[in-house]
């Protein structure tokens, strides 16, 4: 057993209080050995990607009819998909999008500028298609699913929700944990769940990963803090729209939640537990079993990168297969990619979520395998090459 | 007869030295009187924007079910492109782009790091498909047409290349006149007719202005720094990949011709005739004319901008029509957009030209114009909306 098995075991089997929200609803999480769950096998089948194909990708694109570097992160994206699918010919069909959504119990403490109930409205906005992810999502041929992981009320079936609740949101991470272990697992597999019925359906070849859960953005910031040991003063932002005095307040309730639970900055597991939000353990899970299928997953804003940095506490390899899709107004976003040595393709002054940055930048990504599919070399098109300077 | 038309009336009679490059293929400038010319009714034929739609188009984007602004360039550009169409139902069906050819006298002082023959094989590349911009085009959707205005050599007819030759490139602007008056507006007619004539045959909703011509980002450069006043020692970038002693050559050779030209910074015509290159007028002609149709207007990078900044002496109203495609990793660029208040919408590190971040920018338009359209309000979803804050 490795010391992450080792935490999670212990964990699951020392804390055994119930969260009173917690549902019944779709219960996937039978009690059974650690060793042999979908969560174990998912962080044990992720390789690294095959990092002896940088320098052939490099060659093949800088033999493009360009100037050297010219088609800037165009080319870096191209690479980086080559080395994730491990072929010199990356080609990006299949594109998914998730929308995991969740409730969370630290908006007691007055940190959005939106009432608890607009998660639910939103959910129901999406399911109708008049949302921006929607119309972003049609835009740019994504397959889109909303993922209910864990809002605090309940909905109609619809062929584009996935039923995966967990809990009736978290509880306040201002005065308890915001979930017990057991919770912690289910959300972390159901978002696994939700990549991997995708993927057999239709081997996914990029999938963005966005989120909606009013106060979601203080959880984020916190997991980030606690994560880089960024200081809250620093980082807290405007989330959705709260102005100074709300700020001030929001890094109050972080400060104060830090120094309560003192997480282990390694342990995403423990994180989660403590501080986390349903909805970011549904992505992370979703980007684990991405990761393990050497699909391209493309981050959003500050809730999917703290999402994507709990995933790489549990396994670091996952940076390879991930593409921070756009830079987030939110400040503690910028911290949590130089973690990860991740850096933002598009800068649009977004700071929606939903997954709408991440929409956007699938069809940078789309593009750039195209340049190094069908783009001519200086040899093909008799062109002639610059003089060494 | 207005100052401008009096500019071009006096220049073009002046001054009948015929450049010994001229070609008599395709002429499309028979003498006239310069009050009846394409060139002056395509002036005299842009109206503003109508800044009255700016209100209603922000009323109608705040109301969508998202935090106010959150969506940051893609509502500036939804409310861009609705005061541009003059309505609040924006759409871009019709996409074209536009690569406009033409060989540099400059590259006689050795400004470039390809030689200039590269011009030649890069159209051959272009009618062949295999270039980046043919690349992103067919990836975006947009219709892309080559312009021979101004190769030295000559090619094979092909569907997709347009025969607008006014010369065999430019006399070397480091020792004479770039352009004879008359080679000047046979550019930007032919330029403008590009345009007419693909409009012709179906209105174009949205128009990438790129291009291809050995040694033209030195033009580009003198022609940004002659306009805004920037000194050429912050201007100078690398073009292709020139190196360090080339970027202090580029320097001296343009600082050289400012003082040697002094051109009238709010004269475009004189600017073209004394440093300009023959793509460069053809590309302020499409942006001209686009103008006139009411259809919005991508630049690329330094040289396109470079362009619309040409034309911008000639009718700052075409501003309002025009997005900032890219961020150009040349400085000159951003002294050049200051200039027309115009911001870019992305930063991909890119320094191709080709129109290939204009290319990029086409879809970012495209997916703003849906979100005007399509995507819900907060009265339509029955979402709350955020507490004032």
């Amino acid at each position: 057993m490795n010391l992450l098995d080792k935490t999670i075991f212990v964990q699951e089997n020392s804390m055994l209080q119930q969260n009173p929200h917690t549902t019944s609803v779709n219960t996937h999480t039978t009690p059974q050995d650690p060793q042999d769950s979908l969560l174990q096998s998912m962080l044990h089948s992720i390789s690294p990607v095959p990092e002896t194909l940088a320098e052939e990708a490099l060659a093949k694109i800088n033999n493009k009819t360009k100037p050297l570097g010219s088609l800037g992160k165009l080319e870096e994206l191209a690479c980086k998909i080559s080395m994730i699918q491990n072929t010199l010919t990356p080609e990006i069909t299949q594109k998914n999008l998730f929308v995991f959504a969740a409730d969370h119990g630290i908006t007691a403490e007055g940190v959005s500028a939106f009432p608890s109930e607009v998660t639910a409205q939103m959910v129901s906005n999406f399911l109708q298609g008049g949302a921006a992810i929607n119309v972003l999502c049609r835009h740019q041929g994504i397959d889109m699913q909303v993922i209910d992981i864990g809002v605090s009320s309940d909905f109609e079936p619809h062929p584009d929700l996935l039923d995966m609740k967990v809990a009736r949101g978290t509880r306040n991470f201002a005065v308890e944990n915001a979930m017990s272990p057991q919770e912690v697992r289910k959300a972390l597999e159901n978002g696994m769940r939700t990549f991997l019925s995708a993927y057999e359906k239709k081997p996914v070849d990029i999938v963005a990963l966005g989120e909606m859960g009013i106060g979601n953005t203080t959880t984020a910031t916190a997991i980030i803090c606690a994560v880089t040991g960024l200081p809250p003063a620093d980082a807290a932002g405007r989330g959705t729209g709260i102005d100074d005095n709300g700020v001030q307040h929001k890094i109050k309730v972080i400060e104060q939640a830090l120094a309560f639970h003192t997480p282990d900055k390694d342990n995403g597991f423990e994180i989660l537990e403590k501080i986390g939000g349903l909805e970011i353990a549904g992505i992370a899970g979703a980007v684990l079993a991405a990761a393990s299928k050497k699909c391209t997953v493309v981050l959003d804003g500050i809730i999917s990168t703290a999402a994507g940095l709990v995933a790489y506490t549990l396994n670091p390899d996952i940076a390879g297969y991930c593409i921070a899709g756009h830079k987030s107004v939110e400040t503690a976003q910028k911290a949590a990619l130089t973690h990860m040595s991740l850096e933002p393709v598009l800068d649009l002054k977004m700071r929606l979520g939903e997954g709408t940055g991440a929409a956007m930048t699938i069809d940078i990504a789309d593009a750039a395998c195209k340049i190094m599919c069908e783009m001519a070399s200086f040899d093909d098109a008799q062109v002639a090459q610059a003089s060494t300077t």
